[in-house]
């Protein structure tokens, strides 16, 4: 049921209305980079303090699975996007029925949504994937534990995000212990021995125009994306290529509208497979905003409203994103005071806070930091995230 | 009256909280760089559809003029600001006494409101400012006529912007003429016979740090800035550091607290004058948005938090900022597909849009272009804000 009915008369004249499901941070970035086209974003927010909804003149504040309040929040907008993947497939259906814009269409975003079908989609379309297989009995999970030597990595086909949905049993019983257990459909791959991981940052338009930025490098940390390198160190011009027209033709084939981030491992042979897809502004991603001519954001808002993709360009040698987790426990420090000792230290530090409240490992912020040299722009960018987290410098440095 | 009373609920915690007295575009593009920072704001506004209310969560619609109202918008606020320099300074003191954090303060600001008071000041403080005289009767007038051999600019002590409240009288008659029919306290400056404008953006904290951006050249139209350019292309490197010193030593002496533009004429011989200040984010700092480290919205904020100032290094070697102003009839194609057109032509174009609704003249967004040449980007960053202005390509391009 709709809790609060939005805004809608306070929108600007002559400029469209993107209507955003959701109320993320992601929506948040997205917002600020429509104020400055002279736009302004309706949101379908669970609440009116989440990230996005604390920041925003129109909000609809109601739930994304009930078909009544997704109508109340895009009556009257340009173009419908999200900034998650869990809106349900026959309510995006009935909405383009309806005649909404919706981005990405939900052909596109079912490959974002299951990761079954996503695999024997790109497996179709020739891009490189870990071997796979849907599990829908428990012997599907021991031929493949046997056909892999054990090399299983388990995942609900649906929902899983930061590492939630994702086993790596470390014997056959304990996979099919798992198989068991778990309440939801699985697949099972094959484990893949990455030496790092990349991330293929694109933007497709309907009209089909499509726009990459450099590869980054991402680091995980428990599941979790904790930094991102851009571009990613020593990733040789042929290898940035190839994966560069991996994204391109990942976006093309599906038909995907707005930004897609295609997740890959890079292997020690330097092998490349990809891992997740997500179709909307990425956390990998976050680094276009201090370190290209346009973010990741602002092309997102451009690509669903079909309009010319911006340049893409980086504007400096490197930019490392570091994201800010919460702590085990929230330092007695205000979040104002540890941004100001981080200002101090690092005057070239780009603060990006999300207005979220305190809770272990929540993503409650990123900072950016550019330089020449990836190693010494990584360790600022880690020591400042570092401080905003628990307002210790992890080199030891006083201030 | 205050119409609507606002939302302080929806502030992040732990973060502080800026109010901004004024609604335009200052105040809509300061807001977006808050909400980066985790902030948000409140706004006291004219309208709930003014340029920035219409982006704004938080929004007290009040007067400025009014006291009440005033106190409505500042309560609870870590700070409090301006979009312009028009509050009357009797309530600015009542919300200090009122233990409320003003910044600039009113001493300082005085500076910005009333030009003959700037010129007293900074004659004082032995910045250069052309020959000024404050107008209390005809004879003073007269007398300056034959001072400056008829090089006169009359100007209103207070309110004039854009152009407004300047005249340049081609006789000792017209003068005369004109203080006559003034119903507003007036000063007389030799007129500055400039090569160009100039400007020193520079910021400053109550606790004291200054930080300035690179010099800027403004181009002015009928009075109204049409460009800058960062950095001003051929100024050699010991005057851009003296102007520089110039700004940061008005910035320190004035005390003021937030971001400070000293316009300047630079004459034939290369001197410097001061031509006017401002104490607020100002039209010629709208290139830092893309193409410094830390933009001038950005270092506001700080500035009046008292937090450390960002990095104001340059991103590129050049910066041209054409601002979009509304045309003699608002053209048949809406701003959306004027902006596609410019996107398409230019894809490094960084539109910013206010959310304006069309009048001649007025003020509705501008464009910054990044590039190598000074020459080339300039020529860029004309076209595309001509075409946002009145879907002309004024090289005839054909798409």
């Amino acid at each position: 049921m709709i809790e609060d009915e939005g805004n809608i008369e306070v929108h600007a004249p002559g400029l469209p209305v993107v209507a955003i499901i959701g109320d993320g941070q992601l929506a948040r970035m997205t917002q600020t980079a429509a104020i400055e086209l002279g736009q302004s974003v309706r949101l379908l927010a669970g609440s009116k303090n989440s990230s996005a909804a604390q920041v925003c003149a129109d909000v609809v504040v109601g739930d994304y699975h009930d078909y009544d309040d997704l109508l109340a929040a895009v009556k009257g907008a340009d173009a419908v996007t999200f900034d998650h993947e869990h809106v349900p497939n026959e309510h995006l259906l009935a909405l383009i029925d309806a005649g909404y814009n919706v981005n990405p269409r939900p052909a596109a975003l079912i490959n974002a949504q299951d990761k079954l079908v996503q695999r024997e989609r790109l497996s179709e379309l020739g891009a490189p994937v870990p071997r796979f297989v849907g599990i829908d009995k428990l012997e599907d999970a021991e031929a493949f534990w046997d056909e892999t030597g054990g090399q299983v990595c388990l995942k609900t086909r649906r929902g899983g995000y930061d590492g939630k949905g994702v086993w790596f049993p470390q014997s056959r019983e304990e996979l099919c212990r798992l198989v068991e257990e778990i309440d939801s459909p699985l697949l099972a791959e094959e484990k893949i021995d990455f030496a790092r991981e990349l991330s293929a940052l694109v933007a497709r338009t309907p009209s089909g125009e499509t726009r990459a930025w450099d590869i980054t490098q991402s680091v995980q940390a428990d599941g979790i994306c904790s930094e991102a390198i851009a571009p990613a160190p020593g990733l040789d011009a042929e290898t940035a290529r190839e994966v560069e027209a991996l994204g391109c033709s990942v976006a093309e084939k599906l038909e995907v509208t707005g930004v897609l981030a295609v997740e890959l491992f890079e292997d020690k042979a330097g092998d490349i497979f990809v891992n997740e897809l997500a179709m909307r502004p990425h956390n990998t991603g976050h680094w276009t905003q201090d370190g290209a001519v346009t973010s990741q954001f602002e092309q997102h808002v451009r690509a669903v409203l079909d309009w010319p993709l911006g340049d893409t360009t980086r504007t400096v040698p490197v930019t490392v994103m570091a994201n800010v987790l919460g702590a085990e426990t929230d330092p007695d420090m205000e979040m104002q005071d540890r941004m100001v000792h981080v200002a101090r230290r690092f005057p070239n530090a780009k603060m990006h806070l999300y207005g979220k409240t305190h809770r272990p490992g929540r993503k409650i912020g990123h900072v950016n930091l550019t330089g020449n040299d990836a190693d010494a722009t990584r360790r600022d960018a880690r020591l400042a995230a570092g401080f905003l987290r628990d307002a210790v410098w992890a080199d030891g440095y006083a201030e």
